[in-house]
């Protein structure tokens, strides 16, 4: 080892050697963790100073006035400035279990089902951590949010991707639907699976899981012995009366669910980073011990004020009034598709949807940037759309596996947690497209 | 597998059975991450109702408001309360290049040499999760910060114990010193041996390095291409114009070390969870590979906060007034131990003492809780104290390892991050220890 340095200073080259120093770990050379992100790629110094971001999925809006006097009030006292315990704050847990616990159909108890985490990110890398041997199999359905892949593969885990079939009957321009074949399911599941992600409401789909369908997941579960992450962040925004079924809520499946959700997506407050995660405590207390060690705790302000938002939501109509103001910037940004007659899948749930880019026709001359160029059709369709047009959207190929992502190459993912004037203006925008359509 | 389930329903104990469907981790299994940690034994809820707490080290007041008030405008705009990017807020970059670049004799760069972290804590599990590969030893000196060797062990990584060693001449009760044995120093170091970690000034010894031990363990450092983590959290409390010497700033060092601040320590916001990282290039883009994967990214509003700390804190003369508000402090809680004639390592920094209560002659009757049986003799002075003067501390030999923990045994740590009306009161309580002082 020794040599390394020396060497180093004999050749002269010292700035070119000494870069590669020490040697980063074996983790990171998996699961695209030093790669080129899609966010990198269409970041907005990117892109023209105008584009309106429909891309990154995070609002334009704030949190509402009355969780940020919360928030304000915490800042104000000594002890709300100071570490919370791991598990996370008592008026946070407190407030998680008034809330949740009749969704669950059982009183959650705050000292052992109940864990506050930073983000729903971290809370989901925490059970990564806390439950994955080398080599274990985690299956998640494609398309799949991004953090997914890199978050198991650092824990040693490796993803096997099932992915959802889109089924398209043609003539409705609405009529994408989203299907698991059952078989294939099964076919990926081997000795080595560990766990199954199912994220209900989907990003990027926008699918809700119908009952029937969690209750064929449960069952594979129950056989495989499988734990079940429910990625449930965007569970207050369900759409059309839609039934949200928490899969931990099936028969036999609370032993074997850890359900993940997050202030960001409820409160329209994703910088705050505070999530939480519900489970029995055979899940909770190994991914405690996890949480602890990577954040220790999660910031203390920030909890005092989520907690206010579940403290008060119900008696104030929030998520209520929340949700129709979301499904009006869905209808404004939905008409926009329908207009040039290109096709979606219409979101039952989350705030985004899936485009069939498919239809437009991108000029061969147009001037595409390296990073996009050898990539999937999609990568370029959004990145003319952005440059054209002045709205930017996300590929949905990065969301594939390299096996899968043909699927992915035919959409473009656009959110809608914006204003609905920015949808509008947007919406106008994107009838430019109309002379490239086919 | 399916066995298990189908087994669990035909016995009927399905309670017990499910409590272990689903196995965690191994990782869980070494470096204490399921064990009872002192800060649970010592906890407020099994002392006395009105102990004061010296044990954990987080300050009984809060951020000054003027950091503060940069928080509320930060809640108050929009963007604020959103993702920010990865590497941390532009403005907190800037600020963090701002204040930082001189005492490091260089120009930081913004985009590649300092990322943000979810406090001190989850960057460095960063930097263990980016460089460990299965089987790397990492140097870290006892007693240490009992989050490193869970962090490690998380990582893969392979926890190898340098003790510093107490000198104590006798007579003066203030002259404990701790001293490392280079030679031991050096035998420890094996081909596996990939970071070392030095914490200076030192949690919980008080210690802040010498300039000539920081050049010996930077010369092995590089004899032996170790990466080294600099843990200097504490930087802003040197008393007696001590000199704190960044171990990166020392010759050919900068290529091989990450120094990890936060801003927890420096503006009295441990609850904040706001740290950085500041390193070449090579470490910081593997080390943010990871933090993007563990947290995505850290909140956002006390990022704002945190930069108007720094950015104002020269000007304001704010760390001068702090630290001389700790020096006050440090020296009330000091007196209270010279005047009971008790032996303790008079701090050179950090907001720690370490006290020898080899003299305290613990009642034999006294009733322990088995929490502390079987523990150092440490542990029941700490818990004696708090029961029996309610002033509560932590015993040391915790932040040892098994083999090295007699050391410990005879130390408990104080805090003195208290304010000085507290910490005045229980130095009176503390004087109630001289009846039972050999
Ligand atoms: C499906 C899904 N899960 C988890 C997250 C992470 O949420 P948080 O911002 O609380 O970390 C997101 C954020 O976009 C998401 O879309
Ligand atoms: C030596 C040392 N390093 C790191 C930390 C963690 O700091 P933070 O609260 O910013 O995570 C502490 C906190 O006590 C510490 O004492």
């Amino acid at each position: 080892m020794a040599t390394a340095t020396s060497s180093t200073a004999l050749n002269g080259h010292s700035k070119l050697d000494r870069s590669n120093l020490i040697p980063f770990s074996s983790r990171l050379k998996e699961g695209r963790a030093l790669a080129q992100d899609v966010w990198s790629i269409y970041n907005a110094a990117n892109l023209p100073a105008d584009c309106i971001n429909l891309g990154q999925g995070y609002m334009n809006f704030p949190p509402p006035q009355w969780v940020k006097d919360a928030a304000e009030e915490a800042l104000a006292s000594t002890i709300a400035n100071h570490y919370s315990h791991p598990k996370g704050r008592i008026r946070l847990r407190e407030a998680i279990r008034n809330f949740y616990s009749p969704s669950f159909n059982r009183t959650l108890d705050v000292e052992s089902e109940i864990i506050v985490t930073s983000g729903a990110n971290e809370g989901q890398y925490s059970v990564f951590a806390a439950f994955l041997e080398a080599g274990d199999e985690v299956i998640m359905f494609e398309p799949f949010f991004d953090q997914y892949l890199p978050s198991v593969t650092f824990n040693g885990g490796k993803p096997v991707y099932v992915p959802l079939h889109p089924v398209t009957d043609g003539s409705d321009p609405r009529s994408n639907n989203w299907k698991i074949d059952f078989d294939e399911l099964r076919r990926a599941i081997t000795p080595k699976a560990k766990m199954i992600i199912v994220n209900t409401p989907h990003n990027p789909v926008g699918k809700v899981f119908t009952r029937d369908e969690l209750e064929k997941i449960a069952a594979l579960a129950e056989e495989f012995n499988l734990l079940v992450m429910a990625d449930e962040v965007y569970d207050c925004l369900v759409f059309d009366d839609k039934e949200h079924v928490r899969i931990a809520t099936l028969p036999g499946m609370w032993d074997r669910t850890v359900t993940v959700l997050s202030a960001g997506k409820a409160f329209a407050a994703t910088g705050w980073r505070v999530g939480w995660l519900i489970a029995p405590e055979s899940i909770i207390k190994p991914t405690l011990a996890a949480c602890t060690r990577i954040v220790f705790c999660t910031n203390s302000p920030l909890q005092e004020a989520a907690a206010a938002g579940l403290e008060q939501a119900t008696e104030r109509g929030f998520f209520k009034q929340q949700l129709k103001e979301y499904q009006d910037r869905r209808d404004v940004l939905l008409d926009a598709f329908t207009n040039l007659g290109l096709k979606y899948s219409h979101p039952e749930g989350s705030y985004f949807v899936l485009v069939d880019i498919s239809k437009v026709d991108i000029p061969d001359d147009f001037p595409f940037p390296e990073s996009v160029q050898g990539r999937g059709r999609d990568f370029k369709a959004c990145w003319f759309i952005a440059m054209e047009l002045g709205v930017s959207s996300i590929p949905v190929s990065e969301f594939y596996c390299q096996e899968h992502c043909s699927i992915g190459e035919s959409f473009a993912r656009f959110a809608f947690c914006k204003d609905i004037d920015t949808l509008r203006h947007a919406s106008e925008r994107l009838q430019g497209l109309s002379k490239y359509i086919k």
